[in-house]
């Protein structure tokens, strides 16, 4: 049996005792948080958020890219989230490598570089700091007047603010 | 009180209780879901996954673009993830509108066109499959042998998967 036909497995349970069913398309709460993958971030856990409350858009780091901007540009203009949210991490992958040597690594792989940036960065403040920028500079996503950056503490649990 | 405020006062509460300060940075289950941001899609519930065992990466849509190829190579490359599971949903807001539409929209309130596309789709299994085609197009994500895609029903909590 592999992970996924675990995860599947688990998921016929998850269904058994759903009671969900009627909740509407637009987030509850009209937030997005924006995180990390990061296996240890568990982003509903860590807010309290219920099914129906939130839009949660991950990446590697909890970047933000133009993919990301699509998806806050969607989420505020077709489903009316006004606040977004975004999570980092201390013991970040993305804080062991370099966009230099990670394309060096895959060139040496594969014979092609990547023609994207792998956004590793070397300070977790400095990088909520610039994903707010980022947030501020586009043109396409209207509400930015609640956008608040955090940092997760992997070692403690604690969520704690970057004051830009 | 805002609504991030409310979810900062939550996360004093996971830190309390907190009890996952000694997990690794690689995911225990060696897997990486890909699903949309919709908040009706509880990932972490609905696939019983604790804290420290998955990559979840999250997008409008749970489609595949540039950013999650980006997500899934450092994923798999650095941090030894093998599987990958993609869920989108039913009622999907990706349903509602079309990319010229959206376009349309936004040029009309801004004056400038997205320089990317919105990603809309028509045919929920259809993007599942072209999602997995995504990725196995990628020269850059190495592990290829272990996707698999999902349908999510957003009024019954039940997973149905997509065959190929």
């Amino acid at each position: 049996m592999s992970i996924t036909d675990e995860l599947v497995a688990n998921a016929e349970r998850y269904a058994e005792s759903f009671r969900h069913g009627e909740l509407a398309l637009p987030p509850a709460k009209r937030v997005a948080v924006v995180a990390c993958m990061d296996a240890r971030l568990n982003v509903y856990g860590l807010l309290g958020l219920g099914e129906g409350d939130a839009h949660v858009i991950r990446n590697a780091g909890g970047v933000i890219t133009a993919g990301e901007r699509r998806s806050l540009a969607i989420s505020q203009r077709l489903l009316g989230t006004r606040e977004i949210v975004l999570i980092h991490h201390t013991d970040c992958g993305m804080l062991t490598f370099t966009d230099d040597g990670f394309k060096r690594d895959v060139y040496d792989d594969v014979g092609i570089k990547p023609d994207w940036a792998a956004e590793a960065f070397t300070d977790l403040e400095e990088d909520v700091i610039q994903s707010i920028r980022r947030i501020r500079a586009d043109p396409f996503i209207p509400h930015k007047d609640a956008i608040r950056g955090f940092v997760y503490d992997v070692r403690t649990g604690r969520l704690g603010e970057v004051k830009p």
